[in-house]
């Protein structure tokens, strides 16, 4: 279990990894220009909370803002970049890593 | 894809999802008592970051530190705690439930 390759862990980028910003991520990869409301209510943040962490994606070039208007209110949608798709394809890698090494340590069995 | 129950990223515990600490975890699952030195080497760390990092799960009563001599020389090992395995189980499902969103949404393919 201990080898010459790196552990998965090793390959995990914070700016991607961290909790919600790998929420933002997911929803931007199954709905491909998102609202930033809809980002907040199915995520369960606060205005401030989300926006502090769109601001890192956006700085690291992983998500577009775009402000606009829907039924005349002012809007705000989000996409990811093709780098933030690389990278949270990369993610998904070392997260199929982790996962198949917990199941292979057997804790996907509740009696252990 | 938007609907009653929460989206994974929401059950995620900072505690446990933050990438060093996740590391660490995955490592103690698989080798029962493991030596911090073995930890800092394997997940390519520094004694005072992974320090840092064992003192937060330690607080939180997912892992135990024994100290001890091994060799004549100190040596401290870390053990996941019972609450320990329970967290990164629950860990293991939020993550494969966001494996299995991102595999739907095509992240899995290089040509998306």
């Amino acid at each position: 279990m201990i080898g010459e390759s790196p552990h998965p862990a090793v390959g995990l980028d914070d700016v991607i990894h961290q909790r919600v910003r790998l929420g933002v991520l997911v929803m931007l990869a199954e709905i491909p220009e998102c609202a930033f409301s809809t980002l907040r209510d199915e995520l369960r943040l606060t205005d401030g909370n989300l926006n502090r962490h769109v601001q890192v994606l956006a700085d690291a070039g992983l998500v577009t803002v775009n402000k606009g208007y829907a039924a005349n209110r002012p809007r705000t949608w989000l996409k990811l970049t093709p780098a933030g798709r690389r990278a949270l394809r990369a993610e998904l890698l070392a997260l199929e890593q982790l996962t198949a090494r917990l199941k292979s340590a057997g804790l996907d069995d509740p009696a252990t």
